[in-house]
């Protein structure tokens, strides 16, 4: 039996906060920098491994991690979550994403059904539709194949899908794997969606209109923007359609719809890449195998998360590192770096996954906690982010913990060599450069060049992004959120801090509002 | 004489230190809420405002604030600049990016020339040039018109005029004035160049490399990406490629270019966007007379900056106000939500402008200081993000200050109308409904469904998004981040923590490291 208890109440936090910290500008200098990279890195999924070296940490520290991870229960709890408990207390809902990728433990009955054998089945649905897309089995009304694939969502619907997708686009033009392109409407703003059906052409697009409640308002403003489109080019709109949505919502079983595939409560939007959600439009652009390969990465990375050693175990390992820094050292954010372009959206995908999860100030019983959860994240590719805010990241008055993630090749593999070497090793050189800058910082009588060094950063370095890997860093990720939730004691499966705004902008279109609401609805012209 | 001071050593930063802090629900809340709503605004160049109510001052805190203000000779530091004295210390340098698009102040005289009439010139050469690529004077080889233009560039040469093109696409699509699409190659990653050139016709596409010392090395690799292209196609590069840069650059009067065009060194990167930097590509996407429409905008914001009276001032008022939530309130971050599809990339360029700017740690004599200086930057465009990192904003265990920016119409105009509201009013709807749950927050018995309130925000509202109010809103927040060096008595015109990462990168490309820096190479491949 799990026992939730708040961070504060376990020994090993008090523990913790008596270990003495490292100086990272001596640890990562000479011979010990050189150990710490050989010896501090742990074995992902997909070929992928997880580096730790320039992180504020010694053996002391990570044995103090072990046990207050020991002591919070983190692997039961993760037990607990793919066994099917109601970890989710706020809605009372069950946790099983990661049923849609693979089984870790016991048979999951809800709803009179198995659950695996649900998702499994969703995901057999939709590799026949989309292989019936691909044949021309099913077309336009003209027999003509489609082309285009538009995914209308937002939040979960649209972030961790869309980075996956962009992540995937050159592997599968390089592969052969390419086939459809994929657009993505979701912003309320009318003008994202029409200047996305600008750019397509509607009578050879296919829309997935994806929404678990059925009644998200921005998605369905947007459905109508494409109802109209098809309309306009005198199409019926019900044969360019089909919908990603929970059995009970009013979608499931419409005429409006080619054909909806499912999902259910138990899966969170920001967790829903591996279900129907992601699944449909990467089905779609990429054929049902690279999904299925992607869904392998993913179950891979979980099981390596179940391992109760957290040394052994990288997303354990990953998310007390990162306790360590927000409750201990009170680092406020974290950037997420990725030297690959594929990876362009993959922050954006993480800041949802972490920021919605984790920003939470109470526990999961709803009562008040004294430490500070999640932090922020943010992110952009490198080299890009170098030439932009790493000025601040290097010599800023406040210290941002960085995750780099890097690859040994490139995607298209199309290079060129400039003074002695490609593209790919001058990225690559890149990213070994700022973690050892970041790390040692370098001395100079100038202040404004000195670099005081100090500054912690990780990094996952893979062989090469492709849909096993990519699995296999977005499971990695989602455990890590969720083992800091264990360990702050909160409900990483809910939102309420969503809701106040909503009710608020339906008052301001009723004309309900008093006080600075009413004004600004009048400085707004609403 | 302007007097160069720290922070700490002004009277007025201890007399503020003094103010009794406002409790922001209660201000906001009733009466007194609609009364800070019409009264906290004012007013900025191009029809925008600037609104303030929600942020945590009173006229208390504000007049305390504008004595900080007058005290730092924040008016007095900004005529320094725009009269031509050397503000970048560090580089011993001028800092002439308003001369852009404006004189404010005294004829600068630099490498011989009145610097006004330089800009103006290069300006003017521009547009000539651009006016002979749209009318068919200048084609390519096969006397065929130019339909793609692709910036090469990274940074300042990258960001901002991205963050511009796509501000202004969808306006330049409703209002006749699109002339050509426009691409980007920054990353040194090599899918970035390959991914574009595979995305592009290169026989109809003119190319613009980017680089002021004409020595950037990821921007020169990708030049020669483009160049293979080219090569490939049968084509002559030199015919279909022009250069921004310095006139001192190797790249400056170079037989591989049609046709170059000048900045100089007075002008910082991330300032760039109003100088030839954005000037050629959004004179060819767009023409002449947008670019020149931007500019107008931006120097009529540059004019309002010279206001003496802080309360009149919007930029140096939005900094004094970042002021006291950094050093006073100790919050560490803001971010920008802007209401606008259009905006989508505008946080990023504002990311590199505020952080590359004011990320330091010593003073412009290069002496310690004993204060925090500039905060994280990060942000998505509204609603997007409302369904992503918002719970965190509104739940979460730190305050973040939000800048939100609005319009009362969208760019295409195209719209629909559901359950009795447009799209365009659900996306001002749900803004205002942002800043007043952020502010008032809502009791609830459930803490896991309370709202604190107490988030600080303001509002930058517009009529619409297009080539002049685009120029006023990077000219105030350029105005705003420079007022706020000034406050905290840094350099905000150079980078040298860019510095440190270029050199160790170099070394793992000879192989010449050990340590850490030669295990991470291993690691990756190098």
């Amino acid at each position: 039996m799990v026992d939730w208890k708040n961070l504060d109440t376990l020994k090993a936090y008090d523990d913790l906060k008596n270990v003495k910290h490292v100086d990272l500008v001596s640890a990562m200098t000479g011979e010990s920098g050189a150990k710490r990279v050989k010896n501090y890195s742990v074995k992902m999924a997909a070929g992928l491994s997880y580096n730790y070296a320039a992180k504020e940490v010694d053996d002391n520290i990570l044995s103090a991690l072990k046990a207050l991870a020991d002591e919070a229960q983190l692997s039961d709890k993760y037990a607990a979550l793919y066994n099917g408990e109601v970890i989710n207390t706020g809605e009372k809902r069950m946790v099983l994403h990661q049923l849609t990728r693979g089984q870790l433990g016991d048979n999951v009955m809800a709803d009179g059904v198995n659950k695996r054998d649900f998702y499994l089945n969703e995901q057999k649905r939709i590799a026949e539709f989309a292989n019936k897309v691909h044949s021309g089995e099913i077309t336009n009304a003209k027999g003509e194949k489609f082309t285009t694939v538009v995914q209308i969502g937002i939040g979960g619907s649209d972030l961790g899908p869309r980075a996956m997708y962009l992540a995937l686009e050159n592997w599968a033009h390089r592969t052969g794997n390419f086939k459809m392109e994929a657009k993505f409407i979701s912003n309320v703003d009318p003008d994202d969606a029409s200047a996305v059906l600008n750019s397509i052409d509607v009578a050879h697009s296919i829309f997935i209109l994806v929404s678990k409640s059925g009644t998200t308002l921005e998605t369905l403003t947007n459905e109508s923007f494409v109802i109209d489109a098809l309309k306009k080019a005198g199409l019926d709109s019900s044969k360019h359609m089909i919908a990603v949505t929970s059995e009970t919502s009013p979608l499931a079983k419409s005429d409006n719809y080619l054909e909806a595939f499912f999902m259910d409560d138990y899966i969170g939007g920001r967790y829903s890449s591996t279900s129907g959600v992601g699944g449909a439009v990467l089905s779609l652009a990429f054929g049902p195998d690279v999904f299925a390969q992607f869904l392998d990465g993913a179950a891979e990375e979980d099981k390596l998360a179940a391992n109760p050693n957290m040394l052994e175990n990288p997303a354990m390992l990953d998310a007390m590192i990162g306790v360590y820094e927000r409750n201990i050292l009170g680092y406020g954010s974290t950037a997420v770096l990725p030297y690959s372009q594929g990876l362009s959206r993959f922050p954006a995908h993480l800041q949802q996954l972490d920021m919605e999860s984790n920003g939470k100030s109470v526990n999961r019983f709803g009562e008040p906690i004294n430490y500070v959860t999640g932090p922020i994240i943010f992110g952009e590719p490198g080299t890009n982010g170098q030439h932009s805010f790493y000025q601040l990241l290097h010599q800023g008055t406040d210290i941002i913990p960085l995750q780099f993630i890097g690859f040994k090749n490139s995607q298209l593999q199309n290079d060129v060599n400039i003074q002695d070497s490609t593209s790919q090793q001058k990225l690559c050189a890149n990213v070994a450069a700022q973690i050892v800058a970041f790390a040692c910082g370098k001395k100079d009588e100038n202040l404004n060049k000195n670099f005081k060094g100090g500054r912690p950063s990780s990094i996952i370095i893979g062989e090469e992004l492709n849909p096993k890997s990519l699995g296999a860093l977005l499971a990695h990720f989602e455990n890590k959120v969720m083992f800091q939730g264990f360990v702050w004691n909160i409900n990483s499966f809910d939102q309420e801090g969503v809701q106040l705004g909503k009710v608020l902008a339906k008052k301001v279109l009723a004309h309900e509002t008093d006080g600075a609401l009413a004004e600004y609805s009048k400085l707004l012209n609403i």
